[in-house]
């Protein structure tokens, strides 16, 4: 975030709100583990062609987050993927996708997390990636970046030819973009789907390199984008700009990779 | 298996064995553990332009694995992705694959596995699915299947459209097979990518109901297909005979699917 910001809020505040925000990871674990590989209802949000899977474990959870919000913190602002917005004018506002991989939740795989973002003065400095099957806690902040407590660090890559690149799934991609994409694949070493929000913790913990993709809400993307810069990485849309609207994430381990892909992905801006 | 061939073993010398292999598990995550999510060498044994990773834990855990079983059972077959094969004349045969999704490994990813399957006059009749890091053990026999000493079941799905199907990577169908697996997708509802043997896992746990793939060696599948069996699924290939050279394998969590899935797979055969 930008120094002057940065400036209003000091160590002691953004520790406190950390810790709050290790609370509220702590409400939706309570939740969410006890639905996750146990049979579960799934209703479709999607009413089109698609299939957009929500399950009481999603709702449960951004209940549980919520109703402490609003008992520590109610004069704070609320975007919660199920239950909307709550605006209240405050600088602070808690961004929340209490399921984010609902697909790989249904399907028993724990690659799936609960993000919680804190946006202060409409950035996000706080950060959290919470996967509580596996017991892992990513945490990002303005000083760092850690995994259950322990510093996290994103990975050198200078060449895109060395690079591990993830998407959830290339079919996501409009005609537009689709072809970039490729084009992105081709020039890369290995590829990993599926992942939702885990692919950006690994990438913070250094084992992936790039992560690109569409059409995400900011739900999805808040409490992603303290855990990749606290780590070290750059978490930009597609032109290398703060994230914003129009649901293009990049995140890179390694910035000096920005110049190359970008150039990659020029064609679909 | 055919009943005339269990009559060999007693339920007691299953037991042993199935025990021995649990050993074997233990004796390999020691090895897997020690590299998982450390950086690590990537040798690639690909010669062509494709990438085939293969490190030290690749390696040093199937060392470890043959050593035993040649301490414990030295006249014991043995078959292995990294050492290759040792013929004894004997009716066992061990088929290992020490790190099955080696891509997944090297990404940070815990949905890798060590597969270590018995097989007894040429069927296999024990198999183990290991993820040391989530420390999941999945066993598989001819009484049943289990996951951490607990029993698991596949789950029940009559019909194609409520159906969880998984397979590594569609990249993988040679262009003869690719628009049968398009036309499986085009009849499902959900579709998970990326999994390798953590797949049949699921699948064997309930979660899933079709996992397909292609060009399978026989140390991808061997312990794979007890567990899947034993939890109440059906392995076959994708014509419903017992899976064998041809690297297709087909996982159904209800077999009350195989009909239509052979439907409309039969222009692939």
């Amino acid at each position: 975030m930008s120094s002057d910001k940065m400036a209003d809020l000091s160590t002691a505040e953004i520790e406190t709100l950390k810790a709050f925000a290790g609370t509220l990871a702590d409400s939706a674990a309570q939740v969410t583990l006890k639905y996750f590989r146990h049979p579960i209802g799934v209703d479709d949000k999607d009413k089109g062609t698609g299939f957009d899977p929500v399950t009481a474990a999603d709702r449960g959870a951004e209940e549980a987050i919520r109703a402490l919000i609003e008992a520590t913190y109610p004069d704070h602002a609320i975007h919660g993927e199920e239950y909307g917005i709550k605006e209240t004018g405050s600088d602070f506002e808690w961004v929340l996708d209490p399921v984010d991989g609902t697909r790989a939740f249904i399907s028993g795989l724990p690659t799936w997390g609960t993000l919680i973002a804190l946006k202060y003065k409409g950035e996000p400095i706080i950060g959290i990636i919470d996967q509580p099957y596996i017991k892992e806690r990513y945490v990002g902040w303005p000083g760092g970046a850690s995994l259950n407590d322990k510093p996290i660090n994103t990975r050198t890559c200078k060449s895109l030819n060395t690079a591990t690149v993830s998407t959830t799934d290339p079919a996501l991609f409009p005609a537009s973009e689709r072809p970039s994409f490729d084009a992105l694949l081709a020039e890369t070493r290995l590829v990993r789907y599926g992942l939702d929000c885990y692919a950006y913790a690994i990438l913070a913990s250094g084992f992936m390199d790039i992560v690109i993709e569409t059409r995400l809400q900011p739900y999805d993307m808040m409490a992603l984008i303290p855990v990749i810069r606290g780590a070290g990485g750059s978490a930009t849309d597609w032109k290398g700009d703060a994230p914003g609207t129009c649901g293009h994430l990049l995140a890179l381990g390694d910035a000096a990779l920005l110049g190359n892909v970008q150039k990659i992905l020029e064609p679909a801006l």
